[in-house]
């Protein structure tokens, strides 16, 4: 019972927020012997809301959950955290631009990222608001300056990398453990690149099981790629209990070793990999070693046809970077 | 990998079905070497919402997660099942009255308690939807009649003992896995009793650490008598995330055997256990050997005060009994 971990999760009264802090606080993420505090942040409207659901953990009496902060100060929301969780952003209005989106949610960011000179030293940071690899960017822009290495921090693309595992082993008939090496490719957006050429089923590459060339280029891609709005058209609500299990997986994936040969995705820092323009926060396969330290999977092959989709996505973040670029400081 | 554990969960696709489903698929409760399915059962109108969440459930990638149903018919959902959560009920509509909310819950349970009959011979239920104590006895008594022991039948109150673990930890300034003993008798309704006199913080009675004993006979019970209201007032929405957790905590005690010493509370068949009247869905403390039996606790010391409380939830059960008798066939 010596550990204790301490998890700072922003918009924490929001759909997402409510869903993973019951799993974050149970135990099922960091394990059965470490204690867990929360540090939770809302914008000072929700603050009513977010007593509620502190309320509710309250009432859940997890026998691993330390205490609570709740606070509209990011500055006091990352007092001493060892995880960031980055899951409030604005959403998008009526009428809204992408590029607006970007706007009005890059600020957040600036403050937050600055604010994380609050963070213990081995604090990690993973940015799942939307859009997540530009407010990364941000956020890891000034972290960086207040001391903080670029490795640590990460833009959310577990949740692509999920429904594309899922969606193969569907195809191929297997259960979704059978399906690893699942690289999503740059932006956590439409124009992500799920790279099912290098995925593999069962150990042998996925396009040989699935056999189906052209369903694994159009339609498998197009699913991923849109399946958020699927889910909203579905439910009525935007994906939460499954972005939220995303960042579980995330968690779990940098604090372990990853398994041999297999890979993760998430958005890390650019650093000059597979060509991808440097300083971009980009989604490629990595590997962690489970002590903190993880790298790019090198050397996986990629045929035209991903060549230019994860150009596209490429192309996509610069445009990004470029609205933002005065944030960037 | 050989066990594979069949859980239906109805109402599936509202708030407390949300919250449950990920955690249910995670492993974490039936342990990390059990594969589980999920039998979903929706109303009809509510099917369209519940594939949502499925495709959600999907995109979780859950290495455990063998299959999903999602149906309307209880039968189709009660197929084979070894625990079922009945979860799903009518919602109070304004102007109701607690009357016409048993009379429109009622039918349901009937309907629910025969479908039974198609479940696997060890199944065990959990009612959940409110009024949960008196749909817990319409669905024993079908159930019964279709040959299940009653002893499957539990009604949940392991949500008002955690919330009355949470409040007297924070009084007693302990951690909440330092209160043990904890019994709510009777209703989970207002009515209901949480027992602190009973209770223990860190081995002791509560009451000689608390030391407050007005506290602990007016403030304390109102808490937990009024904590769901107090909830909806802050979140504006009801609990789901800590419903779906005592949930949890429900299967796990009946699962495990009770450490020594302790018990946990949940409403069942009464047999005539502390004078209560035979036949009354009724909670009590209990213990399980964790081999599928369990117990009600015997000989526990109760208080003038205690014996008007407990009377009081009896008296509001067997009212509820009334109202129902028609359904209980």
């Amino acid at each position: 019972m010596a550990r204790t971990v301490k998890v700072a999760v922003t918009g924490a009264a929001g759909q997402i927020g409510y869903a993973i802090l019951p799993r974050l606080a149970s135990g099922e993420v960091f394990g059965r012997d470490v204690r867990i505090s929360l540090h939770l942040l809302e914008i000072t409207p929700a603050l009513k809301a977010l007593e509620g659901v502190v309320m509710e953990l309250d009432d859940c009496a997890f026998p691993l959950l330390d205490y609570i902060v709740i606070t509209d100060q990011a500055e006091e929301a990352f007092d001493g955290i060892n995880w960031g969780l980055l899951i409030g952003s604005k959403p998008r209005g009526p009428g809204m631009e992408r590029g607006d989106l970007i706007r009005e949610n890059g600020p957040i960011f600036v403050g937050q990222g600055q604010a994380l000179a609050r963070a213990a030293a081995d604090v990690r940071v993973l940015v799942v608001g939307n859009p997540a690899n530009t407010n990364g960017l941000i956020a890891m822009s000034h972290g960086h300056k207040a001391g903080i290495p670029r490795d640590r921090f990460h833009a959310m693309t577990r949740l692509d990398q999920n429904r594309a595992q899922a969606q193969l082993a569907q195809k191929a008939g297997v259960q979704v453990s059978a399906v690893t090496n699942m690289a999503i490719w740059g932006n956590h957006s439409a124009t992500q690149y799920p790279d099912a050429e290098n995925a593999r089923i069962e150990g042998r590459p996925a396009p040989d099981v699935i056999g189906h060339h052209a369903w694994l280029r159009e339609e498998f891609i197009q699913i991923v790629q849109q399946r958020g709005a699927a889910v909203i058209d579905a439910r009525g609500l935007s994906s939460a209990a499954s972005a939220a299990n995303a960042a579980l997986d995330h968690i779990v994936s940098v604090e372990s070793a990853t398994p041999e040969g297999d890979f993760f995705s998430a958005g890390v820092y650019a650093d000059g990999s597979y060509g991808i323009d440097e300083g971009l926060m980009f989604s490629f396969p990595i590997r962690s070693d489970g002590q903190g330290g993880w790298e790019i999977v090198q050397g996986l092959e990629l045929s035209d046809f991903a060549r230019a989709k994860i150009k596209a996505t490429e192309d996509e973040l610069k445009e990004e970077r470029t609205v933002i670029a005065d944030l960037l400081g």
